[in-house]
């Protein structure tokens, strides 16, 4: 599941969970006011900096932000590349 | 009560108590100029920071922002993660 | 004196002394342009910051600014939660 | 001299010198665009920060910027409470 | 590869990779609200700062975003001069 | 040619240099969009801040920045109090 | 080569090599979006901030950006003076 991608520093890099846009009654959610994070795997970390090691480890399911990160494009899929600080939890 | 989710860092998930609308007697109390937080309780708590352990404890009862954290669902429940920053005291 | 409320790392808890806007003889202030601080007394103290314990202490009347701090309600009484930095001096 | 507050960390309370507006031959001295500080007499310091004791102590004649502190009433008699980052010299 | 360039502390050199710009079927990729990094080759790294060398070196494949940088020319060749920052990835 | 005015941490005491605004052939030299420095002779120094001694001492001519610095009136003279940050350099 | 002033820190004075602004085949070259940064040489250095020592030295050949640092006329001769991070690298 590992990307062959070695994020700098406190980077990782997540491949998003598709979204859930409907509940299981089949029912559309709207979008409200305050933004839902996202959730993903991840597939690549770094080394963390100095003296701060990275807390999230490749196979990770985590939570971040809708608008965390920048997408990145390898061997044909989709992934982002965030900060660690960008996530918010492991699930 | 505790969740089984890791927050990462020094991030919680706090449970929110119902808001309180109206006073003892019944009377509606309507939103002030100056905002009052709200309480809830820490169901989850990531490992702090390098040299900075978290103060609060999964169960303790907390005050924080109206506006502080993010809205997470999980498995059907909202909770609130947010970062203990974002906390100001424990009742 | 002292609230059963425990504040996180920096912040204290203070109750506001009544305002006092009117002169010995009677005569009403009104505000000027240069704001007065305003004064209380500490009733719940947090356990500081790393490596930063705190100063003030429970039972301690302090000078704070007129717009510091975050109104709470416990008990129902109003107390003020703000950051030790936001308080000016002992008296 | 010294008065009966403890400023907290880096604050002291200075008694303000009455501004001279004339010069010595009686010309009032319009306000330049350049702003000139303002002296005063240190009468309490607190007890500085971490690793960082205070410079000023009480009675020393300071130099500080002409909207520096906040103006406090304590007994009767007005004073400035500031920061020792927003004194300038000691003459 | 390396060019005879030393970059400033924490700066690197980089050779961008020409843009793709069509997919492999040839169809022209309009650009999306979220903005892609690119990719090049580092040519001249710097010794890094006080306590925190580079992890990237000369020959290193990186994702970059989009704007990092800034263009030089060198020997009639253009490259780009960031900070290993701006770089999000080894490839 | 010491001030015997002590400046708190960091700050010195400048005796700025008259301005010229001639060259030597008399041409009056325009103000370009470019800002020269100024430049002037210490008369009076702090002790530096922790861990950071300043470097000018009094009597050296130094140059610093055409708005650096506020005027202070001593003894019917102008001075200037500055960080000596604000000093670009000793000539 | 080197100048008799001594910068004060962090600080650089660089002597700028003349723009090129025509090919070599005499094409004039206009300002495109994204600015070239200039070449010029070293003159004087300062001592480094604690511990940082600088990396460049007198007479070394360097890039920096177009509108980095402060003109100083020293003994009828334009320079410019610079914190050493406004400098890109060593030719």
């Amino acid at each position: 599941m590992a990307l062959n991608i070695k994020p700098i520093a406190d980077r990782v890099v997540v491949e998003a969970a598709p979204a859930e846009e409907k509940t299981a009654s089949g029912i559309y959610i709207p979008d409200t006011a305050k933004e839902k994070p996202q959730s993903g795997t991840v597939v690549a970390v770094g080394n963390g900096k100095v003296d701060e090691p990275l807390t999230v480890k490749v196979g990770d399911k985590v939570l971040y932000g809708k608008y965390s990160g920048t997408e990145i494009t390898y061997e044909g899929k989709e992934y982002l590349i965030m900060r660690e600080a960008d996530i918010y939890a492991i699930l």
